[in-house]
């Protein structure tokens, strides 16, 4: 059987961040899918509007829509009657119940542009912390961190790192190594903000191979030896449970989803 | 008037990301809202489900809900009905919507166990290659690079970078100032991906106060003055028409929103 093509249509008077990813939320569950994305940003009148419903009429999409404005979310969903097609309203509704409850007035005013001065000012530091502390590059930032991320090669320390800095987590990272002490300074430290990273033998294997690779080296290297790395494992579980601190096997994690579970453990927020 | 409290309840059998961004998103409309926040990642049986419904129940909470495998998602509609709860099922309906017209199954697993090697790979790089590229350090990845940003002192390079990074992007960012010529290489490279970041006079003049207070000098220096700047920003503005690329003003626009605006400029799709 040949395989349908479901075209669907983002929409948004800012960045349809949200809507796309409530879509490819449940797009993520039909992985053989054809799909074809169409993503309109920053809208702002109806006659915008009038072209993306003629063009997913012609297409019969599935509409996602995070438009705040009522009267152009209203404009949509008349549309949608006249013509038959499906527009699920993603913000709206839920405006409307937290209105209701709490009494307020909406801002109507789309999401991007909510940031607050301060809120950036601190992602920015943040992310900038990050990079100057990634790679155990410097340790004088260990009590600022509000994350320290211990880790040996190819576990992932670097991308988590960033990823918790975009979110606003000022993240201190550093590798072991057993044959390099880890500096005592850590020991003096909170325990609580460190997370010991771990991961399958084999995992890191492929990874390792895939740095050599890139590298221009074949495989079978001490480096990327389960010999090794069972050594390093070793090593680094013994030192984990000398500092105290909890550790996260990251094996089969996404990056976002390893982030949430190391902040689920700090008891922080994602900011 | 004493404003009453919110209570929001994310429920997930993934990391609650998607239904996060949407309550989120609904919430930024009411900047003075006094809200609390309780999510529940990973959820896997009835009992904890139960819990959550007990605990909801006491605060009268919101209830947003991204739970894929139906049997549990069913169990919480149905304890909501019970109770006067009201929760919304933001992935179920699509989902339905989307197997009716595709013709397919879906798989029912969560969301973060959907990550490929290979795109966990291509992430991973990207963020090494932002990290490697970042602040004009080397400038042997400009053919690689994906995304080139320039900008003068304080116009967000780093952190957009980093961000597109986390996206998939390999991004090359590289500081200019009148006073040092860039690379000619610049002129060799395909205009189409270069970004000219630009941003208001004033804007620039508080981060770089800001910047200029981190390090604990006071305001009223050369670098932060706004002759300086207007200075910097003509000699930028000049740069960018020499070598015919694109710019983007980043003024009181959030990391997000200047991300999704360079996409699209490059006609990229986020990852």
């Amino acid at each position: 059987m040949v395989n349908k093509t479901l075209h669907y249509y983002i929409l948004s008077d800012s960045i349809g961040e949200t809507a796309l990813k409530v879509a490819r939320s449940a797009l993520s569950q039909f992985p053989t899918a054809h799909t074809v994305l169409h993503k309109y940003n920053f809208i702002s009148n109806k006659a915008q509007l009038k072209d993306i419903i003629d063009h997913a009429q012609k297409h019969d999409g599935l509409l996602f829509m995070t438009i705040v404005d009522p009267e152009l979310a209203q404009f949509v969903e008349k549309a949608c009657i006249e013509t038959g097609l499906i527009c699920y309203n993603l913000i709206q509704p839920f405006i409307l119940e937290i209105q209701r409850r709490l009494d307020l007035k909406p801002s109507t005013i789309a999401g991007a542009q909510h940031e607050l001065s301060e809120q950036y000012f601190a992602r920015v530091k943040a992310i900038e912390f990050c990079i100057h502390y990634d790679d155990g590059k410097d340790l004088s930032g260990l009590d600022e961190a509000e994350i320290v991320l211990l880790g040996i090669s190819r576990t992932g320390k670097t991308p988590l790192s960033m990823y918790l800095g975009t979110l606003g987590y000022k993240v201190l990272n550093l590798p072991i190594m057993p044959e390099k002490e880890v500096s005592p300074e850590l020991y003096s430290i909170d325990p609580n903000k460190i997370i010991g990273l771990t991961n399958e033998v084999d995992v890191i294997n492929r990874h390792r191979e895939k740095r050599m690779a890139e590298y221009g080296l074949g495989p079978g290297s001490h480096y990327a030896s389960k010999e090794r790395i069972e050594e390093e494992l070793t090593y680094a579980r013994k030192l984990y449970q000398d500092l105290g601190c909890r550790t996260l096997n990251v094996a089969d994690r996404s990056i976002e989803e390893s982030a949430s579970i190391i902040l689920d453990m700090l008891g922080l927020t994602p900011r």
